[in-house]
């Protein structure tokens, strides 16, 4: 059993202590806290842990980072975007970089998806072994190589994500609610999965099919999209 | 057991062959037959057929239906972007539309998704009690609705391809494949079924994060990409 603290209970920290505290004795610490379970950051003894978690947002992990003083314990971070040198003021400092989505409302299970991990002389063992007791997928990158993944992540996650919101909205226009095409996404990712995506393409745009776009713009009210519809058709065109 | 022409063998006159060749004597046209078991368009009796399944783009269906003439047969084109009345030459026509994504490289079962049918008077009932006899899910939609649903499914479908096709070339970048995001993907599918992708949203654009999405845009080379990153996080912001 180690001793844990989490700093900052966004969706992040609060799954990784949904999974944590099962075998481990974690302690949260948050800036403002809401909670009795909470505690003060002001009130974080760093000494006290084996592994300290930074779980803030993105651009507010350097500073964090820089507001306390650490000796054996190991911090890390668990942003995608950021480098392991936003911790370098600690002795023993990596990165545990959850490959996954995570919404409050919603459970997930650790064992499912790719733990990115990276640490300093001596740390990376250490990050390793302990993953690997939770996590069945562990794997080393280097901190250029993650931001490529977590650009990457924006494109398949949230853009994706922010396709199937105008598609839930152009679905009320038919009386129909966005579980109406879950088959329809399910197999295109499972086809996205099987083929590569750039093999799996269909639809009006691959197929130069320029009177059916023509009469999708005509059906786009909303200006935004009809300029959206328009910027990824000519893309998909382009790059097939 | 029906009579059963289809015309047109792409991806859904395909599939439509595979699965009503299980219980049905089909015949498949095609303008320019390249396997023997296919018939040439001009050997079309249409009187031999119970049904007529146009399978052709989308705008090839009216000037197909007007080419040739029936009497008892039930006309049907498979679009969904296109209105039934396409096919008023015909006494009795209908639309047919499976809201699946279909490609000849992966097998499909058809009684895992929707089917939208409309017909004229008489044809409706027909349609549908043929469509129940290898589909478990079919609706009535009427033309109006279906070119809504359509163009909900490209956004749904196509672009969120276009998504992972673009992830899928940034994360070679970090000497990984589509494959290692699929959990990810899998589970923004899930968010997005569970909770409607209105409230499904993560990541650095609804976070208003503009230092990661400051140092996504450096990291993008392709200006296409950049442009699209640009508009699809401003409009995230925008419609949320």
């Amino acid at each position: 059993m180690s001793k844990i603290a989490i700093i900052g209970y966004g969706n992040v920290g609060y799954h990784l202590n949904q999974v944590l505290q099962k075998d481990h004795a974690v302690t949260v610490f948050s800036r403002n806290p809401k909670q009795d379970s909470i505690k003060s950051l002001e009130d974080l003894d760093a000494e006290l842990y084996d592994f300290i978690f930074l779980c803030v947002p993105d651009d507010a992990v350097k500073k964090l980072a820089e507001s306390f003083k650490s000796k054996n314990s190991i911090v890390v971070h668990t942003s995608g975007s950021r480098p392991m040198s936003d911790l370098e003021s600690h002795t023993h400092h990596g990165v545990f970089y959850p490959l996954q989505t995570f919404s409050k409302e919603k459970q997930i299970d650790f064992s499912g998806f790719p733990i990115f991990i990276e640490g300093n002389q001596y740390t990376e063992d250490a990050l390793q072994v302990f993953a690997l007791s939770f996590c069945k997928d562990v794997r080393l990158l280097s901190s250029a190589h993650r931001a490529q993944l977590h650009l990457a992540a924006v494109f398949a996650c949230n853009f994706s994500n922010h396709m199937f919101h105008i598609a839930e909205n152009i679905l009320k226009n038919a009386g129909l609610e966005f579980k109406d095409v879950a088959p329809l996404v399910q197999e295109t990712i499972e086809k996205a999965i099987t083929l590569n995506p750039s093999n799996a393409q269909t639809g009006p745009a691959v197929r130069n099919d320029m009177k059916t776009i023509a009469g999708h713009l005509d059906l786009l009210k909303d200006e935004d999209w009809k300029i959206l519809y328009k910027l990824i058709t000519e893309n998909i065109q382009k790059h097939q």
